[in-house]
């Protein structure tokens, strides 16, 4: 429900949809980009700190800061962002919900990290890059969307180097990728001395082979991975199972 | 079933086991180490090459040249074992089996693999190494039990090492261990230009985390895993469920 004073938050193309938890909302344009359930399994599985600064890299919606904050998940949540229009309408959801003092959104490149943030300035990193590598066939690289999931103005190692950047010895860096990346993800977080130490795969059916990674490194950690039950999506029934919608609750 | 001529193979305290494949028996001190579902989930796991040369490292009784072969996974087999009762006691199931002209079993140190043998002369490297990191608090170092449990004489990179050494460019090298250690196989893997190409996690039940990761690498391969569904042992109610049996059956 808007009220009249809220309307003018939305831009043509745009829409105003329903978080389900504490009254949240986020504008969204399908034309661009709509968040998935990446994202939400994202805010869901970081660890996240209570009392901590936390920094979503590419946080398009911004969706991801919203929910971590619903979660309890920091006290304060930076969100940034490298498409104007994307930025833009993630700064009027912030208002939209009344969070201008807890979330702020900067327009900025992540590979320009280091000189928009002082090293070593946060607690919680989290990222839900885009995905693809390829791109060539692509009609318009510069399309909102596929900025959003090809590695077109950066990639995988870009992501990881700035979280390392960003993070305070010990912090965590939460992030959502394809499986078939696992191995370089491990090598480019080693690379940059982030610690891989939680991992759950996401998988649509219980024999289907994953299509999400959750994983979590820690800055500076030591040598041990918790590997979670792989979570299933769906039943046998196409109905979601129960793990799934436990993480959907806040 | 054991005719009097056979019976001559067995010593004291050793046990004869049908694999319940092929007619095959492996013989097995329950004093010294028994072999696990690991091993029979490796030789299912492992791509392995039809008309190619196969070496298993740390072979103890012999029990994965013998399923590999039973899978035919190869045309010839060599079980390397450090040590000397295993060695002894995998040559007599061998022998029994009458395998001889299909699996060799030598007596040496993982270690020494380069004075053994020559560089890139296998196809397939096959390998259910000692898991466990610490064996402070173990009351005797040089049990057989100890050594094929815990990284006493050799540890994950002399194995790593050894395989990469072992395998000719673009071949296969499967491993069985530890989930809270991939994120370290997966770097000394890299680090021997075994590049992880499939990956398979091991769960007791569907809602707990795996105890076991099957995992292959190719030697220069390129980058890109497959990861498959994670394998769950047990059905609710405690029997074994279908994608178990199903790797059981030869």
């Amino acid at each position: 429900m808007m009220s009249n004073t809220d309307t003018h938050l939305l831009k043509e193309g745009e829409r105003l949809d329903d978080l389900q938890c504490n009254g949240y909302y986020i504008i969204q344009n399908p034309e661009m980009f709509c968040f998935g359930m990446d994202a939400v399994l994202l805010s869901d599985f970081a660890t996240g700190k209570p009392k901590g600064k936390v920094i979503d890299l590419g946080t398009g919606t911004g969706i991801i800061p919203t929910l971590m904050h619903a979660r309890g998940k920091g006290t304060h949540f930076t969100g940034l962002e490298i498409q104007e229009s994307s930025a833009d309408m993630a700064s009027r959801s912030v208002q939209y919900n009344k969070l201008q003092d807890k979330i702020e959104i900067i327009q900025g490149d992540i590979k320009e990290v280091p000189c928009i943030f002082k090293a070593a300035s946060f607690d919680v990193v989290t990222s839900n890059p885009p995905y693809i590598q390829e791109s060539h066939g692509l009609e318009n690289l510069m399309e909102p969307k596929n900025i959003a999931r090809h590695e077109i103005l950066l990639n995988l190692e870009d992501v990881i180097k700035a979280a390392a950047h960003l993070l305070k010895e010990g912090g965590s860096f939460a992030m959502v990728h394809k499986p078939f990346r696992l191995a370089e993800i491990i090598r480019l977080m080693s690379k940059y001395r982030l610690e891989p130490k939680r991992m759950c795969m996401v998988q649509p059916y219980v024999d289907k082979e994953p299509n999400m990674v959750l994983i979590e490194a820690n800055k500076g950690g030591r040598t041990m991975m918790k590997i979670e039950p792989a979570l299933v999506v769906y039943n046998k029934d196409g109905s979601y199972t129960e793990d799934l919608l436990k993480r959907y609750n806040m």
